[in-house]
């Protein structure tokens, strides 16, 4: 294939997650232009010719959230030739974890509305990404459970059963508490802070940090 | 970004590897043209307006190694502005994996040579392709330990010492034998084959065969 015939744009979409309330959440922004318009659809765009699609998708994450030091790791790149109905346009995808604490969304001029959606109940998505937020939704399964990415999804300090919590959301099914501690403790993911919290309802219970907060995996091995 | 504006060329590269005589071995192809002539990378090159990324990896595949049905999946994609200096090209990378047994290696008009080298001791490499060589063995090692991968680097039927073969050469540590025996029997991965193999200076060794020859992830939790 000669260089000047081929006709391919690339473009950078993000899969933010956060979980609250006991539920993973989606960031999505609602689509001012046609064909698309008053869709919703995950938040991204062209890169510049010279731009790194993770510098695009980390400008997109601090437009829409206002966080710049999340959790970003490129996903995949999706390039079904009609996956987009105004020309080919190859989407190198990225998915973003953020700590509900931290995130204030913003409406830029671009989007009619931005809003987290359960990730159980999506609207109809524009394009392909309903796929992308699925695969990000499998990756991030699997990254739970070989590394220690939950982290990204916590404050500095927290409770085993917050940590459980945030593992039952994101794998969709009751995990037993004795057999989840041990297992995790085993890992040697976690380090005691020595401090507790305290609960009006509940007994005192134990606070614990990351042991490292870059992206480690798992030895299993 | 207006979409006219944008001027970038998206390519496919593959890093097709085998396990040959105790060697993680990656293929490499020798370039015609400048500016690379003489080098050394991975086989590659600018995919169609209509054809995927995937097609292309497979294409490539297949024209190197006669091999159609290998195990491929996307790796990441590499798109530093500088990664080749006549211009930008976003790369999708593809890594995949093949027995030793089945591959015969086949030089192309395209290229002036095509060779397996040892990942441990690649020429220097055109472009990126040494930071995309060393992403693959970092993904084919997190796949070797959280995944059933290894099958697709395999006859259907082994002995667990040539499993075990697999599985040092490309962690590229020892690993000991009664305690990776229980651990991967434990996994449930391999269900015995009911023969042996009849070595001359061995004793008979159990044969096995991996219980599912699609990508499976361990349950860890």
């Amino acid at each position: 294939i000669h260089p000047s015939s081929q006709n391919i744009k690339v473009a950078a979409d993000a899969a933010i997650f956060t979980v609250r309330n006991g539920q993973l959440m989606v960031l999505l922004i609602q689509m001012k232009k046609k064909p698309h318009a008053g869709k919703w659809a995950l938040p991204g765009g062209l890169i510049g010719d010279r731009e790194t699609a993770e510098r695009a998708a980390r400008r997109i994450l601090s437009a829409q959230t206002g966080v710049a030091d999340a959790y970003l790791e490129q996903l995949a790149t999706f390039d079904d030739p009609k996956r987009d109905p105004l020309g080919r346009v190859v989407s190198v995808a990225y998915f973003a974890l953020i700590p509900s604490e931290s995130v204030i969304l913003r409406t830029t001029e671009k989007y009619a509305d931005v809003r987290w959606w359960p990730m159980k109940k999506l609207p109809g998505l524009a394009y392909d990404h309903q796929r992308i937020a699925e695969a990000a939704l499998r990756r991030l399964r699997a990254k739970l459970e070989y590394t220690n990415v939950a982290w990204s999804l916590l404050p500095p300090e927290f409770t085993l059963n917050r940590l459980q919590g945030i593992y039952e959301t994101i794998l969709g099914r009751a995990l037993d508490k004795r057999n989840f501690r041990k297992k995790v403790l085993a890992l040697k993911l976690l380090v005691p802070t020595g401090r507790v919290r305290k609960g009006e309802a509940h007994r005192p219970a134990a606070l614990y940090r990351f042991r490292r907060t870059e992206l480690t995996f798992l030895d299993i091995l």
